[in-house]
């Protein structure tokens, strides 16, 4: 939690844009409110409970009701604002870069601090950002975007990358943190700006 | 373990509800005779190898073969006898409200135990009661029931608030089970009856 | 982990076979080359994620960076080279009979080493081995094959019930995992030739 604390605006900040994508995505397939409140909850916490999972550690989203209220609130919050979140479309895809460049980070380092060996510990970090919407995609009947198209966890894998090198070559943990999670950001979008893609099978 | 050992008939009872649940779901799919049994398993089981998965310890399920076995056997008796278990649709609902105030009651407890705090206990709680619907709900290709209509979470989160804060109050065990699982069971009932549900967005 | 040291190869090509099956999957719904790895990734290791969550331990795939190593690559080649794979539909499906008997089989042990009683230990055996297409065919909106149709899971749980068996009688390891891999293996082949396949309800 330590590196996290370091952080935790910009932290909540990501877990709202997280929350407001899976309330969106809810909104959009009717569900009721507790069913947007809840993939609102999924999609802003899932990835860091699937990361606690897999280091094996109790989920931090269960222990500390800081992160809950947040998701809980701004679920509902969109539920009722839904159109007007919609019109900021622009705003949200930046945040969402933002969240995204922090969580695959933190992700990253609480995974090498638990023990996980660096290639493990970058697949974890990367889960920590894409688990969410996974999730929120599939409690909401559709394959997973990021499965489909666009530069996003590519994106995130290159800033647990970052993260894990600097961390190897005993950067201090904030410089090291910024740096990794900017870069991710940078990625995601220029890709967005410049419509890049991953290939698919011909 | 200790809080469940007080009500093992009731417990028993409500996996075996929920197995059929499932099973009656696996059958509708058409799937085979293991999908119906892996499908009732899941319904029956699902919500609490979640909470064990989330409060770090191996899931109960995999423990006590006799819940296991419970589940099982209801669900490949559902399997025969589908057309029956159907028309006790009244008595299904009403022994599924039971299961759902003593799952999320007991989960809400075992969480607690644990050391989890009483907000994220709640959550848990929650998740041990529509956990299994849930899953069985993904794994047939339905967007989860309990997502989109009726009230039937919220009366478990209702059940879970109580018991936490019964719980804070130092009110004997036994009496604070039967009170929350009580107020949860009538809640949904009552929800069925006057025919409740959670406000959709418009 | 010393079970599956005795048989290295056999291990990674199961865990490459389910990759290339997760990949195929992934290209058949027109994923992009992530979404592709990432299915072909979880197709070959969720299984064994699954059981290392149950049993609570940190899961291997992300330990031991051979086991991802060999899931990417193989997923990676399978994009390029999926008209091939598509051929070797016969090969693809004695390997996977192979894997499905190793991976029930180590992880049925693998239970029974963490302290899970023989009837849990069966069940994540079981989920070892169809975990990992179970979830494949989640992420790519399918309701799992394993489930519908076949004799699969049930061959495996025949491996996990003589290996259990077998360790419960005290034969040595080798041994043990030989026969019940092998007997998996055969039922697994009959089935196919055979057409045999599970009841559906009528």
């Amino acid at each position: 939690m330590s590196s996290l604390s370091l952080l935790p605006v910009v932290d909540l900040i990501g877990i709202a844009v997280f929350a407001a994508s899976g309330a969106v995505a809810g909104v959009a397939k009717r569900l009721d409110l507790f069913g947007v409140i809840f993939v609102g909850f999924t999609a802003a916490l899932g990835g860091g409970i699937l990361r606690d999972v897999f280091i094996n550690v109790q989920p931090f989203a269960f222990v500390d009701w800081r992160y809950a209220a947040v998701a809980v609130v701004t679920a509902a919050a969109t539920f009722w604002l839904h159109p007007a979140v919609s019109k900021l479309r622009w705003t949200v895809l930046v945040l969402d870069a933002a969240g995204l460049g922090l969580f695959v980070v933190t992700g990253t380092l609480k995974a090498l601090d638990a023990g996980v060996p660096a290639f493990g510990a970058c697949i974890i970090g990367m889960i920590t950002g894409i688990g969410g919407g996974l999730v929120r995609d599939l409690l909401t009947g559709e394959i997973p975007t990021v499965l489909r198209r666009e530069i996003y966890a590519v994106a995130g894998l290159c800033g647990c990358a970052s993260v894990a090198t600097l961390d190897a070559l005993e950067v201090q943990r904030p410089l090291g943190i910024m740096l990794a999670a900017t870069l991710t950001f940078v990625l995601r979008m220029v890709a967005i700006r410049r419509n890049w893609s991953a290939p698919t099978a011909s």
